[in-house]
């Protein structure tokens, strides 16, 4: 028996916009692994073991999946939005990476999903419509400079931004330096966009001037959009032009 | 009557990664407009009238689906992968700032899509694994000089990258000045994919040391990613560490 592992994006939320290739995926597996919230959105059937685990085991997780794979099972690793953008994928080939070799000869295949940033973008409008950039604000995994040496350097490239993580209960004060960065490098007009949880019943989406930002407006839910020197609104939207100057 | 305007991505190329938004959009449209080769991917049926137009007449493209919409019908403007992503959203929006006032009213929806560098960075592992940028290398619509300065501080801030429209028969030589920039700045091992035409039948998929590119490995269906420092090669995969010091 030849088992299989598909890392698989699940989308931000909304079952409308799931592949069809992701479906077939779940449907076809015999084992499902991911964060807990993640899981909850696959239903149980007969056949089907689900294994939601904890935030920050990530390298557990698809030491799990791999093994799953190993021994003939039909493994499906679940993240929200798309794998390869800070979520299970890297993990997995860092496990892959570290574990036996003869897991290189696994029937392992990333199945992308709708990012978070780009569900946002298109609920607002079209902010990302120029160059951007993807910034985890995370520094579980780097150092908080490197943070926020990039989004220094990406403000002065003049790119739109779009921030994952932006903040959580143990590190509230670094969302609020990164407003402050944020200012000192760019026009107090500058557009800063806080998409939470886009496409569920959650969804709360809110626009405002770079000056009138503040911190408790984001949480781990939320992605943060900032726009370049040129996004601007019309009517309800947002966006940001194609040409430059 | 009143009609609608749907900017939706098709996504790369395979049916398998069309959102089921997308696919019912697209069923329930009165015309279908876009670039010729998008429409050709949409199925004439009875009702619908299909609008294929030339590359670069974005904009009249765009006024075109939203007189549409003002008339009662319902317009669906189709983008290859996201139309958020270097597409058509933000050519409505240029249009609808443009237009008459009127139009702020009308019902315009932007449905996202699985974009290149996604669906590319999926099939070569996890490039994308950690903080990127998206740039796009065509000087059509911002001085040349904003591509290089973009690219330099992307790889000074050390951004995995993705670039767009990398090549064109018209400016052949400036996808080289690019290589020749990356060499400036990377070192001669970083790795660099060229992900051609991907999930469909002509798909072709090559990574390469820095050194070893040449511009010929790009085309215009080719979306190029650069993987950061960190980025590395484990079995037949790419992947960028989900860590950076």
């Amino acid at each position: 028996m030849t088992g299989s592992l598909k890392i698989v994006g699940l989308g931000p939320g909304s079952a409308d916009l799931l592949t069809p290739e992701v479906v077939a995926a779940v449907d076809n597996a015999t084992d499902v692994l991911g964060y807990v919230p993640y899981v909850a959105r696959v239903a149980p059937r007969p056949g089907l073991t689900l294994h939601p685990s904890d935030n920050r085991v990530e390298l557990d997780r698809a030491n799990h999946a791999l093994q799953i794979a190993a021994s003939g099972g039909h493994s499906v690793l679940v993240s929200s939005g798309d794998p390869g953008v800070f979520a299970m994928a890297s993990a997995v080939f860092e496990a892959l990476e570290h574990g036996p070799a003869e897991w290189l000869k696994l029937d392992v295949q990333v199945l992308p999903g709708i990012t978070a940033m780009l569900a946002a973008a298109a609920r607002l409008g079209a902010p990302l419509g120029h160059d951007f950039c993807a910034i985890n604000l995370s520094d579980n995994l780097k150092p908080w400079e490197l943070v926020e040496r990039r989004v220094r350097l990406a403000a002065e490239a003049d790119f739109a931004m779009a921030f994952y993580n932006p903040r959580s209960a143990s590190r509230p004060h670094q969302f609020a330096r990164i407003l402050e960065l944020l200012s000192e490098c760019c026009e107090p007009e500058r557009l800063i966009s806080f998409a939470r949880a886009v496409t569920t019943p959650e969804e709360r989406l809110a626009t405002v001037a770079l000056a009138d930002a503040t911190p408790d407006m984001a949480d781990m839910r939320t992605v943060v959009l900032v726009g370049n020197s040129a996004t601007r609104r019309i009517g309800r939207w947002v966006y940001t032009p194609r040409s430059a100057l």
